[in-house]
Formats: structure tokens, sequence, C-alpha cells
């Protein structure tokens, strides 16, 4: 079947039959393709009847769809036009794991984040009614996503303005984490009342109550809305339309009601239930671990095996630790129990842990209120999500000087995500934070000892790790970190190379055992170690700094303001990502085109002066 | 009356006579003071009644009352033993116009920017609860700031986990332009149907419902909450216990109901309306021009008196003169229609504007929609609100390069409004995003230019302009701008200042006619005019950068960076914001203490070996 699909319009012409055997198809080839690629495999499973009658019903790309997260659209890739493109996934050059603008006409928006396929549609429908056009606007948004506080506020103005935009709550009972908070419970009590009947069944029911004479006439729509929207449903003060709950893997079902929506006009919900991983036991079974998965072997499917210790599981593992003689200490994540290293901690202090739900910014603001409170809460939080909640961190957090620890993790390039998804822009950001410390650990060890520094010290500090492996520790063990001092990591008399996190190794390898190279570990970001960083230029060293991280405005910039305001003007040279977005591939990689990694910076050197000397018999 | 209340625990003993006698007395001296200080009188007249049954009622500060952007807390201020500083309310070392932690234990959240109470209020209860702790939180909060996503997120959460929270909603209608949103038309709804009672009334109504024998016993507060909580109100899908609307200027109502609220448990929504500008009748008849108010006469009032033309107006003809001609041009503010200069293009333009609410982040993504179906959308953002957007400007605008504007208003330092509110991060955060050019005009001629510009060159713009006035431009002229060059405006030969906006003013005036001193208006902040640099540069001259910014990766730190790339060693001196948060104080004033004004300037010359050249008779 597949085969034949060239693009969406192949799909209007396939009987129902046909129609069941490219479902059955496309959930094969997703699962045979992530299980080499790895990727978002229990959503994408999960989205595929919706999609395929997505597909049929309406008209991509004149009438838009757009998948909020956008990582549960492998099948909608499949179907428009990348099939012989679909094994790139993910990969270095290939197509984007999430829908992507400049990928594909049919892909409506360029996401990765949740929450805003509904801002996004609102704009699309103010500019669509302006010019007097007329298609229509499908947002898929899961029921996590929903209650994000973004597609709150969005959904609010859409009801308002009554915006022709049907939304589709993807109800699959989890994002990552179970979904928590109010509504989604509400989601659930939803489908325990009612129980979930196929959607034609509903279908049929829904349109029972509009009177045969309305239905179909766009100018009568607003009739027929009155009918259906009444307060007994959740969306009542939004002035939305609200259809479902229904059976979200009924395809015949969910064309029939589609068709029929797609003939009214205004803000409408079409409330679906799927199950993430459907189709596929294994993922069906432990959707959490499905959600995102390495490469694995279909006909042995284990998920992939996390190798090794993370540094999630680091950081997860010292804050338990910490916990067990520091009542105070309390953990906050925006949903990502897992992804952050906290299950433990979750499992082991339940009362001192708290899942917000997809929403950053609150997470960070109820640190505040922790810390206003005599607690030290840490926000677990990856780079790129922060970037959410940064006026938190300002006017909650850092203005107060409240006792808030950032844990940081995913910072630097992240590898397959790609663009959305790469923690290139914390220290720029954070930098300019009055009050808030910065540090980056160079290994699991001294990720503990500035952690129990941190909640020494006081005030607002962010600790960021890389997204990957480290080595592991020995529980008990607390190694101490002297504050605020750099660490001379190798001697070297011509020039110092400044890194941290990652690139530390890097620069190591660079330097090899050459008398000329010293390397720091610049541990501390903010405050710079200037003591050191005098020291340095003192003894006539020039600079080369290193970081994972964008160049503008990053750690190389910090030290180049240290050394304006010493009053120095010393050659200092700066690695790190250029200023355009990195795309997706295996992280060495984009080291090494980025210039960051040890080949990268023998270049550097070289230019600087420091040619390698070569080694005996080379 | 107010004579005699040194703390909250001095209303205890008051008659309700004497109570109101106290009301009259708190808005007399709010009027008073703020005629000579300016504030946020509108919303803090309208809070009067509220505030006094508040600490009637509750014990702070050991009940924790949070003020959603506390500018509505003038009468808690006056009644929590700050009665002798208030006539310094938003001086230079005086009281701040907002509640703030550092000030008084009485002020339970360091606030300036709306919908951050409930996430304080969460994390807060989280606190209490875990320690085992027995004390009220109390949330007030505008219905403008309610459906901020942010408010609406925590609310998800507070109902999942039943916090023992009181939310009170203060429905003026408005926060600062008149509310938007399905949920704020919700309310209006409510009050219609059921017409606004005496709160006294309500609550005997509301407590009729509760049994007798279970009122009181807070074991069985879950049963009461029951019979309250029914489908029919709003807050259902959120598991909120709802009691309104009463009237907020019922001040024996308010008691009455507050005392029996705080005998029960679990998160509970009164919905209180009030009037802005209460019990002045000019601000009742006006809360919009009302709302944030310079010095006035409290004899004849007409409000303060915008005198000049502010950089906001500059903006707002710029654009409507603009939108006449390119009918692609669509405007979107985040609550801020008046303070934007948007005002005259949301009466011309109704169709290509729009209010989103309090919601930067829809603001900015709704942008990003109207952009990917080709329309030219501009986002008017304060500096201070953008950093509540930064993920949207990233995530969803720079990495497709799409053609959003913004125009970031109140740039820099904006006085009396402080901590909260100054403008002075968005460069450091901004520079770090790919694709995203960031200007800076330095009058409204340059804005213009830039603005016609920035639609012609496309993608996502930033223009920066401060808060205050301008020179008035005559309509129809368009001076032409060359994209990405700075411009000398002072020839000099051994020291270039490169200032831009404000700080150019100030740079002229320290260069004098100082043959040695060049100026240069830098107003391409990113990307730099990096042939102009590296013709300075050439020339030997020495450089000095000023900003109204904070200095960490701010301008300057750009220059630094881009002299760095050139491989030049050049001595470099920066001025602007140091790495601290600055108090509120007259803008001038300010910028003298951080020392980027003419006579700072004059002293980083002198510093540089320029010292100032006696002139004749000196």
């Amino acid at each position: 079947m597949l085969d034949g699909i060239e693009g969406p319009q192949d799909l209007k012409r396939l009987s129902e039959r046909e129609l069941g055997e490219l479902v059955e198809e496309l959930r094969s080839e997703i699962i045979r393709v992530t299980a080499q690629t790895g990727g978002h495999l229990a959503s994408s499973l999960g989205a595929v009847e919706l999609i395929v009658a997505l597909h049929r019903v309406f008209d991509s790309p004149r009438d838009k769809i757009l998948f909020d997260v956008g990582h549960q659209a492998y099948a909608h890739k499949l179907l428009t036009g990348r099939r012989d493109r679909f094994h790139t996934l993910r990969q270095e050059g290939g197509i984007s794991g999430f829908t992507k603008v400049s990928e594909s006409p049919h892909d409506a928006i360029t996401v990765g984040h949740a929450s805003t396929s509904l801002a996004n549609a609102l704009g699309m429908a103010l500019a669509r009614d302006v010019k007097g056009e007329d298609y229509k606007i499908v947002a898929v948004i899961g029921d996590g996503a929903l209650t994000g506080g973004m597609a709150l506020a969005a959904l609010n103005k859409i009801g308002e303005l009554g915006k022709d935009i049907l939304i589709i709550l993807n109800d699959n009972e989890m994002s990552i984490s179970p979904n928590v908070g109010a509504l989604n419970r509400y989601f659930r009590s939803l489908q325990v009342q009612r129980w979930v009947q196929g959607a034609e069944a509903t279908g049929k029911k829904v349109l029972e109550r509009i009177s045969p004479k309305l239905y179909g006439l766009a100018d009568r729509a607003k009739e027929a809305a009155k009918l259906l929207v009444h307060q007994e449903n959740p969306f009542y003060a939004w002035r939305l339309r609200y259809v479902g709950p229904v059976d979200g893997h009924d395809l015949r079902g969910l064309i029939y009601l589609l068709e029929h929506l797609k003939a009214l006009e205004g803000p409408t919900i079409l409330h679906i239930v799927t199950k993430k991983g459907y189709g596929y036991k294994v993922a069906e079974e432990d959707p959490v671990k499905w959600h995102g998965v390495g490469p694995f072997d279909p006909k042995a499917p284990q998920g992939s095996k996390k190798k090794g210790y993370s540094w999630s599981l680091a950081f997860g593992d010292a804050l338990v630790e910490l916990a067990q003689t520091d009542e105070r200490i309390y953990a906050i994540t925006p949903a990502m129990r897992e992804g952050s290293g906290l299950t433990e901690f979750a499992e082991r202090f339940p009362e001192r842990y708290v899942d917000v739900g997809i929403a950053e910014d609150v997470a960070v603001t109820t640190g505040a209120g922790l810390a206003l409170s005599g607690m030290r809460p840490v926000v677990a939080i990856y780079s790129t999500f922060l970037q959410r909640a940064v006026d938190q961190v300002i006017h909650d957090v850092a203005i107060e000087n409240l006792n808030v620890i950032f844990a940081i993790d995913r910072a630097g390039l992240v590898g397959a995500d790609g663009p959305t998804h790469h923690g290139v822009f914390d220290i720029s950001i954070l930098r300019a934070i009055p009050n808030l410390k910065i540090l980056a650990p160079k290994d699991a060890a001294e990720l503990r000892a500035m952690l129990k520094a941190a909640f020494e010290v006081g005030g607002p500090v962010a600790i960021r790790y890389p997204r990957g492996q480290t080595d592991p520790v020995q529980p008990g063990l607390w190694p101490e970190i002297e504050w605020g001092r750099w660490e001379i990591v190798k001697e070297g008399d011509e020039v110092a190379i400044l890194a941290f996190g990652k690139t530390l190794g890097y620069a190591l390898e660079a330097a090899g055992d050459d008398p000329r190279v010293a390397v720091v570990n610049a541990r501390f970001i903010k405050p710079l170690d200037e003591a050191m960083l005098r020291a340095l230029v003192a003894r006539g060293m020039r600079i080369l700094t290193v970081e994972d991280h964008q160049l503008c405005g990053g750690f190389g910039s910090a030290v180049l303001e240290a050394l304006e305001a010493m009053g120095r003007s010393v050659p200092v040279r700066r690695l790190g990502l250029p200023d355009r977005f990195t795309g997706q591939g295996k992280i060495e990689r984009l080291h090494q085109k980025a210039g960051i990694d040890a080949a990268g910076i023998r270049r550097a050197l070289a230019e600087m002066g420091v040619k390698p000397v070569l080694a005996f018999g080379e």
C-alpha cells in the first residue's frame, strides 16, 4: 500500500480495507526504521489511525495540520512524500524527528517543545481570516501539552475570537511521564463517566443533536454550536464546542467524525483516546521506556539499553543521598522525572517531590515559593526547556537571591533531537542575571561536590551538565571543591586552554603532553576564577577558551569581559558553536564540525603558534 | 484611625464603624501620596476593602497573603508598618511600588510581573505541608493575571493536589487595557447570570448549603467541598471550590465570608467584583488612564499629563503609516495596547490587530503563525516582558528565520517601577539567538527608518527603544538607513565612543568638541558594523562602549567578541550596568549612579588618558 502513496491525495482513492492495510504497513515501517535510528516510537505508533484519517479527510498542505511537539508525526512523514528518506530519520543531514517547516510544505510548524501549536494555529487563523482565505486549521495536541500554560492561554483567545480551528486532544494519559494536573484528572473522569465508544457511534450521536436541516450549512453553524456547547463539559468556559471522548484507534469512526466536523465552523475540541505504542506490544506495556528509544532489535525488543551511567542519574543519586540528611531538600520537575534522573528520589521522598507538568515557568516559581518558606528546592530542568522560564529565574528567584538550585541537564549539543533541543543558550542567558552562580562539572564526582557546595553557599546556583554518560561514583563519597576556584588539570607555559564539562576531555586530548599547553578546568563560569585568570596572564600565557555552547555571549565572552575589566589586552581565542542553529546528528560528530573537539583545538593551537611537536617516528 | 495602626493586629480591635472609617482614610492617603509620587492608583483604590478585610481576618505574616503583580497593595503597605515611609513610594531608596520580600515580612512575594502568585502559593503550600505547619495561604489575583498561562498551569496543579490555598479572584474587568479572552467573558457572564450580591448574602447562601453540623469541622471539609463544587462553575474541571461572584466593596460582607472560608480547607476560589479607582471619581471613570499615573493635582485631577512625544507613540505612529500601504502588517500586544502606543493602530486596523492578553509567549508564537501564513507581524512588547517569551523567540521564530519584528519598548532602566521592570537583559538574551538582528535607534526618525528597513530585510528583527520621550517626527518622512552600518556622529582621533539609543546623547555631551573623541551611533547591535569597527581600530583608536543595559553579555561584550574574532588586541573599556539588580529611582539619576551618563563617560575617558581640556576661563 505504502509504495503507492506519494502524497496525501493518494489516500483519497483507497478503500476502507486498503486504509486498514495502510495503517498496518505504517506501523511496521515506523518500527522497522526506529529500530535502526531510534526515535519517538510510542507516540508515533499511537497516532497512526489519527494521521491516516486526517490526511484522508483534510487537504494538506492547503489545510494546515499542526502537530504539537511534532514527535508523533512519523506516519505523517511517511504519507507526505518522505518515505524514501525516512530511513535518515534523526541522522545527520536526514529528516527531523519532529515536523519542520523547511523540510516539507506538509509540516505546518517547526517544533520540538510542547504547547506551541495553539498559538501558532491562532496566528494562522488570524492570517487566513484577514486575507479572506478558506482552509481548515487542525491542531493535534496531547493531554500533557494542552495543560501547558501557553496552550491554555492560547485556547482562551481562540475561544474568545471564535476562530475556526479544530483542536484534536490526543489523550493518551501521558506526555513522557504519566500526566499530572487537575485537568488531566478531569479528562480521565470524562472517560469514566461516558465510556469511550467508537468514534462513529459518538459522531452519530453528536450529529443527531444537530438538526439535519442545519447540518452542512455553514452559516447556521453557530446554531449547531449552541446545541453542542453546554456547561457540563470542561471547555464551556472557553466557548469551545466539545466532542468526545472517542476511540482514537477506530479509523473508520475517526474518518466519519472528521468529515462531519470539517463542515462545521468555529473552535472545536475533538477528544480522542489513544494508547501510546499501540500495535506494538512491548511499547504498549511500557510506554515510558518506549517514549524515546535508541536503536533496538525488533525481533527481541528490550528497548534500547542505556549503557553505563548517565549524568542525569549521577545528579539524581547525589540528590537522594543529600536529601537523606537534609530534610529541606525538595525536587521539582516539569514532567521529566525519568529524563532528569529523579525516579528514585520520587520513590524515596514522595513528600518532597513534585512534578508540575509541562510548565517550566511554574516549576521555577514553585521553587521560589518553597525557598521563601525555608526549603531548599532543586529545579531539575533541561537546558533547552529552561528557555521557557527565563523571567521566572530573574523575577521570582534572582531578585531576592533565593536558595533555588537549577540542575540543568542536556546542556550543550544533544544529538539527534536537533536544533529545537540543543542546550546551547543557557550560559548567555543566565550569565547576565545578577546573584546567579553558574557551574559546570567535569565528571560525576565533581557534580556531587558542586551540588553539595551549592546547598552550602546558598542563593541561586545553576549547575549545567551534558546529555550522555559519565563515570559512576562511589555512593557516600563527597569530594570537596574550593568554591570559585578553577583547577589546573595539566601544566604548561605558553597557552592555557580554559575548558569545562565535556570540552575539558577534548582539551586534554589536544594538549597531550605538550609542555607548552596548560589545561584548566574552568568549572566556575560565573563568577569566573579571576585570580587564576590573572595569574595565567601574569605568566604571559595566551588564552584559548573552548565551550559546548554558542560563542555569542558564552563563557569565552565572559573571559574577554574579565580581561577587559582587569585592563589587560591579552591574545585570546575562543572556540564554541558558531552563530547559527546546529542541526541534528551524533554529538561527537557535531562537536567535530564545530571545531570544538580535540582536532579543532589542535588546529586553534597551531594557529596560535603552538604547532604540534612531531613525536618520534612520525 | 490610620494613626493607631502599627500592624495588622491593630485591625482586630476596631469596630465595624471604625473599619469603615479606616477604609476612607486609606483611600485619602493613597490619593494624597500618589498625587506626589505617581503610582498604580486605580488598582490600589479598588482593593482597599479587600485588603482591610484580609488583615482583619487573617494573621499576617504568619498567614501568607500574596498579591499578584503587587501594585494593588498600597493599602497593605499602609497597614503593615510602612505608613511613615509611604511618602517615599517609588522614589530612590524608598519603598517599592510592588510588594517586596526584602521590604517587609508582610510582603510574601517580590513581584511586579503578572500571574506568578499561584505558583509561589503552590510552593509555599508544599513547604507548609511537608513541614507539618499550619497557616493559611491567600493569593489575590486579578482576572487578567489569572488567565495568564502560568497562573492557569499552576491552578491545574493546585487543584490536583487539593492544596489548602484561598485564591481571591479580584475581577475588575481589566488588567491595564480591558481584559480579553474567553475566560474573562465567562467571568462577565457569571456576573450577568447571577447578579452580584452583597458578600454576606452570598456567604450565607453558601453556608446554607453546608450542613451546620459539618460546618467548621475541618475533617469534614471535603464533604462541604463536594456540596459546593458542581459542574456549573468554570473551576469544576480544576477541582476548585468556587464561591461568588460577590461585591468586593462590601467590607462587612467580605469579612463575614473570609471568616467562614478561613475555616474551610482545600483550594477555593472566591470571586469578588471590584471597580478600579473605586472611591475616586475621575479614576473610576477612566481606569486605563489612571492605571499608572505620574504626579497629579488631587484638587484638579486631570491625571498626569504625558508631556511631549513618547517613544511608544513614535513606534505606533510609524506602524500606522506603514500599515496603510502594506496590508500584510499585523500588530500583536500582550495586554499593553496603550503602553505600546498601539491605540491608534487598533482603531484604524482592528482586523490586523490582536491583544492576546497577559501571555507574552502566546504573543510571540501567534506572530510565528502569522508569519508562516505570509503576514508581517510586529510583536510590541516591553523588554522586561520579553523575558517571558525567550523560548518562543528561539524555538518558534528564529529557527525558521521567520519574518517577525519585535518592537521592544521600555529597554534600559525604566525608573520608578524598579528592578522587576528594568529592561536590561534583552541584549544578552537576544544576542545569542542566531538569525535575529538587534537594532537601537537614537531618535524617532531613526526608529522609523529601522522599522521600514526591518520589513524590507526580513527575518526576525528586534528594535529596542527606551521608556520616555523623544522628538516628534513629521508624518510621511521616512529617512533611509544603510542596513548594518553605524554612523559617525562626531569625528575624533584617539578614542571612539560606541553608544546607541539613550547613551548616544550622553556620549555627545561628554565628548563636547574634544577633537580626540569620536562618537559613533552603534545602532546595529547585531550584527555589528565590523567594517567600521575594523576601520576605527586600524586608525589606532581606543574603544569605549556605553550601554543602558547589563554589562554582562551586552553590547560591549559583542564588541570584545568582534575584536577577538578579528584577532585584534585593542584597549577597550565598557560602561554599562554593573552585575547587580538596579533599584528604583529617576532614570537620569540611575544612569548617573551607574556611571553611564555624560559625567561617567568623562571619567572613563580621563582614565583612558583623554583628560578634559580646560576651556578658556575655567
